[in-house]
C-alpha cells in the first residue's frame, strides 16, 4: 500500500500500514496478531499474562502463519511489596460483592498472574528474535534491555508524559508510543503515580512529537479514519488502536464483554485500579463505581487482582457484567465487528481516502 | 482569507477565520475580544464576573471599536443551596492556607461573585444584540433562551459529552462546543457532574459530529496550527482556543501567572474544584494539591470562591502562585505571546499552509 506521507515508522518497523494493534492481555493471542502484521498492520502479542511455555507456544504458532514483523509486548513493574494489612482491608472492601455473588468472601486465592519481564522472557526473545519488542511501564533493567537490543529488535515503549517521553527516548527507545488520556487499559505512567494530571491524546501528541527524534506512534481514542488521520496531522506516524480490535472475531473476550463495549459510549469509561492496582480504562460497571474508580485501598499493582479474579469469573457465569474487568479505551463507539486483517487494510484504505 | 474547506462556521457566523477566542471570566475583557474579531476571528467578552453596568461599558467598547461578530458568553448555573455546615468544614479545611499567608480564618467574606444569565442580563444583550450568545453549565430557562433568540444572536453553548450535545442541539443551539478533558477553565459539564467519565478532545470531537447536525466547535488542548488542522479532520468546523490568548498582552492575567503559564507543560494541569466549586482545569500548585484536586468538602458553585478569594490576592500579593487560581488547558507549552489579532492571523496562516 503506497500513500502514506510519512513513512518513518514503515520503513523502522517494515510493514506496510501504519497501524499497531495495541497488545491487549487477556483479551487476545496469536490469532488477532497474525491477521493484522498479514494485512500489513503490527500485530503484536501481549505477554503480561503467559506463562514462558506459554509465549513460546504462541510464538511458535505466529512464526508458522505469517512471515511479516510482529510486536511482542511485556510489562516491566517492580514486583510489589507484600502487605498483609493492605490485602486484609481490600477483602474486607470486597466482601458486599462476594456475598452478592454468593462466594465465600474468605476463600483461598490464586496468585495474581502478571509476571514483569525477567531472564526467562528475555531468553525466548532471543530465540524468537521478534521484529519488536514493547515494553508498558516503563524498561526492564538495562543487562535486560541490552540483551533485547542485541536481538536486533527495535525497542519501544509507552509514554504518558512528554517527560516519559524524553526519558525513554534517552534510554534508547526506536519509537515512542505517546498514549493520551483516552486509551483503554493499563495506562503506561511510570514516572509518577498522579493520574490526575495525564494529557489527553490531543495535546500528548504534538507535545512529544516536539520533544523526542524518533517517531511518535499515537494512541488513546483512536477509533477509525479520521482518528488516524487527525493523529498524522497532530505529528504522529503511525497509530496504535486496540479497543476497535477487540470487536475482531480474533480477539478472545467473552460474549458478554462484547456486548458490552457495542453498546459503550464516549462517556461510559473510567480510569480504576480496582482490577489490578494500577490505573486502567474500562466500562464504568458497578465494582468500578462502588469501589473506585480509583480505590486508596486497592492494593499494589498487580496484588489487588488476585481478589477480584473470582468476582469476576462467577459475575460472567452469572451472565452479569456487574464485576467483570471491560477494558475500553473511549472511542468503542466507532467499533466494527470485521475480521482483524479487513479491519486493518479497511482502515488504511479509508484513511488514505480521507487524506485525498 | 481563504481556503477553509468546512465553511459552516464562518457563514453561520460571518467571520472569516475558524478560530473562536474562549471566554475567559477574570481573565480578559473587551480588548482581547476586539482585536480577535478585528482579526477575522469571533472574539468573546465573558460576562460570569461582571455586573449589569460593566457588561454595558464593555460592549459599548466592543461596538465602538469594531463592526465585526462578536460573542457574549454567560454562566448559566443554577443557584447554589446555602449550607453553612458544609461552609464551615471548607473554611477549617482552609485554615492552614489562611495562617500560612498570615491572614485570620474568621475574617468576613465578600460574596462568592459569578452570577447566571438573567432577565438583567437578557435585556442587555437585547440592548446590544451580540451576534453570538454562547452559554456554559447547559442553558437559561426557555423564556429567556427564547428571548436571546429573538434578538436574532446565534446560540451555542459547551457539551463536554455526546449526551449533551444531543440535549443542546434539541434545544435549538445553532452550533455546538466539544469541549475536551483537555481544556482550560471551567468544564462545561451539566448533565452528570461525574467528571471520571469525561472524554478527551480526540474521542469526542469525532463522536459529537457524528450525532449532531449542527456544526462541532472543538476545544481542549488546541494550542496551534495542528491542533486546528487536526480538529478539523476528526469533524470540527472551527476551534476555540483559551490558553493561547492569555499569552496575548491583550488578557489581563497577572505577570506571576504569565510566567506560571510560560513554564506549564502537558502534565502542570489537573482539574480541580477548589476555586468555585466546580471542575475546573488549571495549573496544580500548592493549594490544588493540598485540597484536591478534586475536594469533597468544597462547597457548591461558586460558593467555594468565597473563602479562596482573599488567599488568591494575598498569596499574589506576596509573590506567590502558591495559592493563586490560574486556568490553563494541557497545551500551554504552545503559548505565544504576541497581539491577539497576529496570533489569530497567524494560527489560521499556518493552518492553511499545513493544509496545503
Amino acid at each position: 500500500m503506497t500513500g502514506w506521507r510519512d513513512r518513518r515508522i514503515l520503513e523502522l518497523f517494515g510493514i506496510e500500514v501504519p497501524i499497531l494493534q495495541a497488545p491487549m492481555a487477556g483479551a487476545q493471542g496469536s490469532q488477532l496478531a497474525v491477521a493484522v502484521s498479514e494485512a500489513g498492520g503490527l500485530g503484536a502479542l501481549p505477554c503480561a499474562l503467559l506463562s514462558p511455555a506459554r509465549m513460546d507456544a504462541e510464538m511458535d504458532a505466529i512464526r508458522a502463519a505469517t512471515k511479516k514483523p510482529v510486536n511482542v509486548n511485556f510489562f516491566c513493574h517492580a514486583p510489589p511489596h507484600a502487605d498483609t494489612a493492605r490485602d486484609a482491608a481490600w477483602r474486607a472492601a470486597l466482601r458486599p460483592a462476594y456475598e452478592a455473588l454468593g462466594l465465600d468472601p474468605q476463600m483461598p486465592l490464586g496468585d495474581a498472574n502478571r509476571a514483569p519481564f525477567d531472564a526467562t522472557f528475555c531468553a525466548l526473545v532471543e530465540k524468537w528474535r521478534p521484529e519488536v519488542v514493547s515494553f508498558h511501564f516503563g524498561l526492564p533493567e538495562t543487562a535486560l534491555l541490552e540483551r533485547v537490543r542485541a536481538t536486533g529488535a527495535k525497542i519501544i515503549a509507552s509514554a504518558t508524559t512528554v517527560g516519559e517521553a524524553v526519558w525513554l527516548e534517552q534510554r534508547g527507545c526506536d519509537a515512542i508510543i505517546a498514549q493520551g488520556y483516552e486509551a483503554g487499559g493499563h495506562r503506561g505512567i511510570f514516572l509518577t503515580n498522579d493520574v490526575a494530571m495525564q494529557p489527553g491524546t490531543f495535546a500528548l501528541v504534538p507535545q512529544v512529537a516536539d520533544a523526542v527524534k524518533v517517531p511518535v506512534i499515537a494512541a488513546g481514542g483512536i477509533g477509525e479514519s479520521r482518528g488516524i488521520a487527525a493523529a498524522f496531522v497532530l505529528g504522529a506516524s503511525a497509530v496504535q488502536m486496540g479497543t476497535a480490535y477487540l470487536f475482531c472475531p480474533e480477539s478472545s473476550i467473552s460474549p458478554l464483554y462484547r456486548g458490552a463495549l457495542a453498546e459503550a459510549r464516549d462517556d461510559s469509561t473510567a480510569l480504576t485500579n480496582v482490577f489490578s492496582g494500577r490505573p486502567a480504562r474500562g466500562i464504568a460497571n458497578k465494582i468500578v463505581r462502588e469501589l473506585g474508580p480509583l480505590s486508596p485501598t486497592a492494593p499494589e499493582f498487580p496484588l489487588a487482582g488476585a481478589a477480584i479474579a473470582p468476582l469476576r469469573a462467577a459475575s460472567e457465569q452469572a451472565g452479569s457484567t456487574d464485576y467483570m474487568q471491560m477494558w475500553s479505551g473511549q472511542a468503542a463507539r466507532f467499533g466494527r465487528a470485521m475480521p482483524a486483517g479487513k479491519l486493518t487494510k479497511t482502515l488504511a484504505a479509508e484513511t488514505l481516502a480521507l487524506a485525498r
